[in-house]
């Protein structure tokens, strides 16, 4: 557990230049205002470049024009966000799977694992999946039969993996997390009560996914729900039934997609987004906090709905009077106007 | 797993009039346009009937007048979203419980399992609990003292009934859910802290319900939290304590009913609508999506709010401004009014 | 589980003023106008006073002044709220955990278990884990490596506590949570997909927290998330990587705080209150449902938005239409305001 490493290793990983001494050893990363003299600290954001001056960091990542102001030791790259983030993996203090199968976990025999499996204590595989190689997968864990992991995926403890379920390699899904539920589908039936469609596609998840915890996809109702590569969730997602999710999008938590939504590439979605059924959103697509889209977007770019602005909540009482009052307002600038001329 | 049936064995499932070749083997479902040889589609919304021509279905469900400008095998009911509903019972591809305990499971002997039971690995029953005869308990999960399963229920993996939860006959429940956490009941201690209220009731779940993974459904502080028969409940719901929720009403995702709602029969909430506690809705109300219910509603029909309509943000955040003006909006438009006079 | 107590024992704990016969058996809580005889009820809300005129209840929980109205068994207090909910303790129907380890649960030989530790079936406690006394743990929950619970933790069911994660005592956590999964930190790559900034803080919570079901605390990105004592949290709420909340506050279901959100002490928050990330809230701020924080608030007081106020769907439909108009219906104001002078 103990990481300790010198500049010079770090330098070169990042492929960053390295101004000053190679041999400072590094065993943390922090911010600049919280490091120690064992830390490596980055500049992402030039609002804190004061910070420069005080910071105790052994070394930082930041840009060039950034360095010439800096006496300490440096790591020079383009983006120092990106080398902060690259460099975090080896400072992780997760703890690394042993590669072994834990004698109480319940494997069927039909399972097909790969070289380099570590399964945790109480997990479950049902009959015929496939884990790929270097796969983690945490205590108390279920994969529904018949779905398959790809190499190195990482999945947390009590996560649950329906039947028929296909994950990329690289995905990694956190606790809590259900992956192939059934889609909400039901007919009425006539009599008061509901008939149960029955789902009978599954999920195909990319490469490279992560998805945070508590979040849901659900199984598709006739074809598969589909999540793209490099997407990224949040915790408190849900994906409904037969949704197709574009590849290095971004989903931020408590959004909701629901039935048979298209969602682009490299779109970018805020908080609690969430998109009506069947509508289709193109490529690079900003939904802001709260957005609720009720139509597709066909045009790349920034929109927004959301709540009313935040207030004291004695003129938000008010002002919630004057909304449900706009169709009257409305009436009466009209008649001023038509008085006018 | 292989799953093939004549036309006509499904016809008279379905109690459908069966027009072409009974002979045909069909051996999945789909939609019009994805459909091949050996699948059945179906005509649901009339909007796709123009994919009746290209169809390449075995066989296809739908309306009589609909089957007439039809040359393929068809099966003639009033309701083909409802046949398709009820025939996709046939082409569902989750593994069927096999009835056995499996001896990793750890049921408490006071336990009473009825008939054909199903229990999976690792499951957890504890003292007390009745498991009714057909149910299937999928990896994981836990049932806590003296709950009851009515007959064939299915609780999906990693589910977690707690204490003195009764649930009724053919429920299901998905992963991640949590019946009978306790409500969110507390007192000002007078010190800056809170006192928790312990939650004495229990939960009762009425027949056929289904509710998606990742909700939660609280126990009663005093009495029983009740969700009615028929009730179909999304993912990522939340129900408080002693809440009612009336037979045959329809819950998407994400909505809340705060504590000691009481919601009709019938009622149908989309994403997202939410109850203010101790509120009562009369049956037959349907809240569309973002809806956020603060008075009781006593008459059927539609109700709505929501986030501000979807605009490109930079409109956006000028009509927020605005939005915060419209008190003053009232003021300035009732002086011009007063002038006029 | 027969809970039955005289009044007189119950009188001596909550310390109140008994009036009437100190014998009466009491064998549980309920409301006045549900309560029978063996029962104990209180009145907190003076608008139910009428009710003590019917209540069959063996005693009643009241102030001083209500007691003078009523002829029956009374304990007076000058909150009889918070005496409900300490004596609630006594009726509650929870299993009593029994002091034993399962032989199902998997514990690394490294884990300090303290004395009088319950814990579950197929519990996983791994390496380093600290597990305070009188703690219990519930069936199939998962404590990560060098993770700490305090004295008289509560863990139910499916619980996932990730590596690194220090909880104070006296806490619950109720199933379906998980403390500790990554925060949602990721860096663009520049090539379209997105660099995961691995999570090197933990997380710490203060002692006599409540956490509900389903809800999610992330580790840090650097250094730890932070949750006070005395904090209560509802259902399916989402603490972002980095946040830091205040003693007593008050958190009720849906919320979300986004990433590095500090908010203060004595706080409440209602359902589906969110924070932009990186702002601050100061101490006694209430947040009414659905507020929406787009900017820090340091003068204690409470604050709204939400969504539009509830209206027929109709009418709903036809005012949305007019707040996309609100900047048009300012500028034709305007002009009648300039037309005027």
């Amino acid at each position: 557990m103990k990481h300790d490493y010198s500049l010079g290793e770090i330098a070169a990983f990042l492929n960053a230049e390295l101004r000053g001494d190679a041999d400072v050893r590094i065993s943390g990363l922090n911010s600049l205002d919280s490091a120690a003299a064992g830390d490596l600290a980055f500049l992402a954001n030039p609002k804190y470049i004061s910070q420069l001056t005080d910071t105790r960091a052994g070394a930082v990542i930041l840009k060039s024009d950034q360095a010439d102001s800096f006496a300490g030791n440096s790591l020079v790259l383009d983006n120092p966000y990106l080398g902060y983030a690259r460099i975090s993996a080896w400072f992780n203090r997760a703890p690394v799977p042993g590669g072994s199968i834990h004698p109480s976990a319940v494997i069927h025999p039909s399972v097909d694992l790969k070289d380099d499996v570590s399964i945790g204590p109480n997990v479950v595989v049902d009959e015929g999946a496939i884990i790929g190689s270097g796969c983690s997968i945490a205590a108390n864990s279920f994969i529904g039969s018949r779905s398959v992991l790809g190499a190195d995926c990482l999945i947390a403890a009590n996560v649950s993996v329906y039947h028929d379920v296909v994950i990329g390699g690289g995905v990694t899904v956190h606790s809590g997390s259900v992956i192939g539920a059934d889609g909400f589908g039901f007919a009425p039936n006539g009599e008061g009560g509901w008939q149960k469609i029955h789902q009978l596609g599954g999920v195909r998840i990319g490469d490279r996914v992560e998805i945070g915890a508590c979040s849901t996809v659900d199984r598709g109702a006739l074809e598969d729900t589909v999540v793209g590569n490099s997407v990224i969730i949040d915790n408190h997602v849900q994906i409904a039934h037969n949704c197709v999710v574009g590849d290095g999008t971004a989903i931020a938590a408590f959004c909701a997609l629901a039935g048979s939504v298209k969602l682009g590439r490299n779109c970018v979605l805020g908080g609690y987004a969430t998109v009506v059924g069947h509508l289709s959103i193109c490529d690079n697509v900003i939904l802001t906090a709260h957005a609720y889209v009720t139509k597709s977007i066909s045009k790349p770019g920034s929109y927004s709905s959301s709540t009313t602005p935040l207030m004291e909540s004695l003129k938000w009482r008010k002002t919630a009077v004057r909304i449900g009052q706009l169709e009257d307002i409305v009436q009466r600038l009209k008649r001023l106007e038509d008085n006018k001329n």
